[in-house]
C-alpha cells in the first residue's frame, strides 16, 4: 500500500466503531488501540492498525511520540455569526435584573438581531472567524453554523451567505443551518411570515444551497408545532434535512414531531419527560445536549443520563452564542457533559464524534475508520481521557483536516 | 515624574479602591477608568490615571492598542504538586463506581499520595510546572500552592522543598503552605502524628521558610477541630499565618476554629449553615469559595452570595488537584463563581484579585494603585468583563509580573 502520510507513534488511537457507530448511535464503549499508527491517502483515511502491522509506504512520516489519537470533534450546533456583545446583559442578569429589565433596557435576542443586522457581511466574517478558530483550537473540525438573527427572510439569507464566506475562509468543515429562531411579528403577520418562509425563503436557500437543514425553535413563546411541521414539510419538499430546537423551557410536542418527521436530531432537551425521552430513544433521531446553556444561565441540564439509558443516541454540542452559551470550546462542551448531562468519557466522546457527525447527516466522519475524512486530533497525553477530564486548558496540541494539519 | 514603562492605550483600567480594598474585604463596585495608563517603577506601581493626565517620562512605553488592563489573578489555593494521575478514578466514578469501589481498586488521594513519594523532586518540579504554566496563561500572577500529599513529615518537607525549586523556576509569585491534610494513621500513632507536627514538622518548615502558613483540612474523616487547634497554636508560636479547609462536606466546627484563631482563610463552605456564614461575615477572615469542585464531582456549591449579603469577604481560586477540580485556569475559576457560586461579575474580579490577596496576607497586590507589585494583565478584549463571561477560551493576552511581561 501506498499512501500520502503515515502518523505514527500514536499510544492510543480511539475510535467508537461497528454498525451501531456507522448509524450514529454508539453510545458504548470505545476501541481503543495502542502502539497504534493511522494512513491517509488523497484527504481519507486508508488504514488504521498497530503501527508493527503496517507494511506500506507513506509519502510523509509524522511521529507523534506517545500522543493519544481521537476523531476530529464535530460540533452539530452553534450560533457562531453574531454581531453586538451581551456583557452588559450578563452584567445586569447576574448582578440580580430580570429577563424584562434587561429586555427594557434593550438588551436580549432582539438586540443582537438589530446588531447583526446593521453589520456587512464582511464585519460579520471578521467577527465570526476568531470564534471559529477557538473552537478548532479546541478540537472541532466540523461545526455547525445556523442563521436566526435575521428575523425576516433576507436578513437570514444574508447571515447564510456570511456563513458561507466563513466557509471558505477557515481550516474547519462548516455546516450552514437555516434556523428560523423567533417570530419577528405577531398575529396575521405571523401567519404570513410562515408562509413566505415556505414559498420563498427555504426554496431560495436550497435552490442556492446555502444551508443543509432546516431547524425550528419550537417553544411556547416562539413557534407551534403545526407552525413548524409547515416549514419542515417545505424543507424536506425542496430536499432540506430538518432539526428542532425543542422541549428547552416546556414540552410542547417539539420532540414528538421532530421524531414523526424523521428529524436529524432534536437539541435541547432540558424539559423532556419520560414520554419525551422515550420517544427519542424509539426513533432514529440524535438527543443533542447543550450544557453550556446550563452553566450560563443556571438552568438545569438535560438529562443525558436518563436519554441513554432509554436507548437514545446523545450528542453533545456548544450551542456558541452570545446570549445563553458563551463556551468557545467542544472538549469543554464534552468535558461539562461528562459533569452535568451525566454522561461517562467514553459517551461523551461518542457524543462529540460520532454521534454528533449522525446530528448533521454526514456517515463520513467521527470515526478513525478506512474510507473516513482524516480529520483527527494529536493529543498533548498519552491518555485520551486527559481530553474530557481536563477542565480550563486545551489538551489538544494539533488538528488535522482531510490529513493536514491546519493552524487556528 | 521619570518612570521605568508606562503602559498606555488602555481601554479600560480596572480595579478595586478603597480602604476596604486595602483591607482585601472590596465586594462591591470596581472602579473603572477609561482611556487610561500605568507607569511601572522598581517593578511597581508608580502612576495610574487617564493617558490624557500623564505629564512624566518613561523610559519605554507599549501601548496596548484599546485593551483592557485588570489586576493579576491570585489563586488562593491550589494543590498543582502532585505525580500519577487520577483518570482511571475519573472514568469509574463517572461510570457510576462508588468512592469505595474507587478506593478498593488502588485509586483516590492515597494513590496519589503514593506516586507522589514515589517521585523525585525533578520529577514533582517537572510535572508541576506546566500545571503553574496553565495557571498563569490563565492570568494568574501570584499562585498559592499546597504540600498535603506526604502524609508524613519527611514527605511533606519534600513536597514543600519542590515548590521552593518551582517558585524559582516560573514567571509566578508562587506562595508556598504546608497542608496537614488527613491522618496518616489512626488511634494512638494519630496523637503522635500531631504531636509529631507541631513539635518538628512546624518549626522545620518556618525555619527554614519553606511555607508561609499552614492549612489543616477540617473534616469528619480527616481532622478534629481540637486537633487543628493544636497545630494552629504551634503555627502562630512560630510566625506562620493559618488557614482551614472547613465545612466541605459537614460542619463540625471548622469555620468557627477559623474565625476564632484569626484564620487567613476558610477555604471550601459548600456545607456551610446560616450560623458558619453569620461567623465568617463578622469576622476578618477570608471565606475562600472552590467552584471548580462543585462542577467536577456534582457537589452542590458554596453559596458565595449569601456569603456576601452577610458581609463576608470571599476570595476564589481552582483548587487544582487531580482528585476533586482538575481546573487549570484561574480565569475559569471566576467563570464559574458566577455562575455556581452566584457572584457577580464585579465581585468576581474582587474575589480573585484583592480578597484573593488577602487570604493569603499579601496586602501589596491584587490592585492596581500606586506602591503595589505591577502585576497585570492585558486582554484580548476592550471589555474588563469579556474575562468572566467567556466560558472555553482564554482572553488573557498579555501577563505581566514586577512590570515584566512573562511567557507561560
Amino acid at each position: 500500500m501506498k499512501t500520502d502520510l503515515l502518523i505514527t507513534g500514536v499510544a492510543q488511537l480511539v475510535t467508537a466503531e461497528g454498525a451501531e457507530a456507522k448509524r450514529g448511535r454508539a453510545m458504548g464503549s470505545l476501541k481503543i488501540l495502542t502502539d497504534a499508527a493511522l494512513a491517509v491517502t488523497d484527504g481519507r483515511i486508508a488504514w488504521v492498525g498497530k503501527a508493527s502491522d503496517w507494511a506500506g509506504q507513506a509519502a510523509a512520516i509524522v511521529d507523534v511520540r506517545g500522543a493519544a489519537v481521537v476523531p476530529g470533534l464535530i460540533d452539530p450546533h452553534t450560533h457562531a455569526v453574531w454581531a453586538g456583545d451581551r456583557l452588559a446583559d450578563f452584567e445586569a442578569r447576574t448582578s440580580g435584573a430580570t429577563y424584562e429589565q434587561i429586555l427594557a433596557a434593550g438588551g436580549g435576542i432582539r438586540s443582537t438581531v438589530r446588531a447583526t443586522a446593521a453589520a456587512s457581511q464582511d464585519v460579520l466574517v471578521k467577527l465570526a472567524r476568531p470564534r471559529i478558530e477557538a473552537l478548532m483550537r479546541s478540537g472541532a473540525t466540523t461545526i455547525e453554523v445556523k442563521s436566526g438573527y435575521g428575523f425576516s427572510a433576507a436578513a437570514e439569507i444574508a447571515m447564510l451567505e456570511a456563513i458561507a464566506v466563513l466557509a471558505g475562509s477557515v481550516g474547519a468543515r462548516i455546516l450552514a443551518t437555516l434556523l428560523i429562531h423567533i417570530p419577528p411579528v405577531d398575529g396575521t403577520e405571523r401567519r404570513g411570515y410562515v408562509e413566505h418562509v415556505c414559498a420563498e425563503l427555504i426554496p431560495e436557500v436550497a435552490r442556492r444551497g446555502l444551508a443543509t437543514a432546516v431547524d425550528v425553535f419550537v417553544e411556547r413563546e416562539a413557534w407551534q408545532v403545526s407552525e413548524a411541521e409547515e416549514m419542515f414539510a417545505a424543507a424536506k419538499k425542496n430536499g432540506l434535512a430538518v432539526k428542532l430546537h425543542s422541549d428547552q423551557f416546556h414540552s410542547i410536542g417539539g420532540v414528538e414531531l421532530g421524531v414523526r418527521v424523521g428529524a436529524l436530531s432534536v437539541d435541547h432537551l432540558e424539559a423532556a419527560g419520560a414520554a419525551q425521552i422515550a420517544s427519542v430513544a424509539a426513533s432514529g433521531t440524535i438527543a443533542t445536549v447543550l450544557p453550556g446553556v446550563s452553566l450560563h444561565l443556571g438552568i438545569p441540564a438535560a438529562s443525558g443520563r436518563k436519554l441513554i439509558d432509554a436507548g437514545a443516541a446523545v450528542a453533545v454540542g456548544t450551542d456558541l452564542n452570545p446570549g445563553s452559551s458563551p463556551l468557545f470550546s467542544s472538549a469543554a462542551a464534552l468535558a461539562l457533559a461528562v459533569r452535568m448531562n451525566g454522561l461517562t468519557a467514553q459517551e461523551a466522546l461518542v457524543a462529540g464524534t460520532v454521534n454528533a457527525a449522525c446530528a448533521l447527516g454526514l456517515g463520513d466522519r467521527g470515526r478513525l475508520e478506512v474510507g473516513c475524512v482524516a480529520d483527527f486530533l494529536v493529543l498533548d497525553s498519552g491518555d485520551w481521557r486527559d481530553l474530557v477530564y481536563t477542565m480550563g486548558a486545551n489538551v489538544v496540541r494539533e488538528v488535522w483536516v482531510g490529513g493536514r494539519r491546519v493552524e487556528a
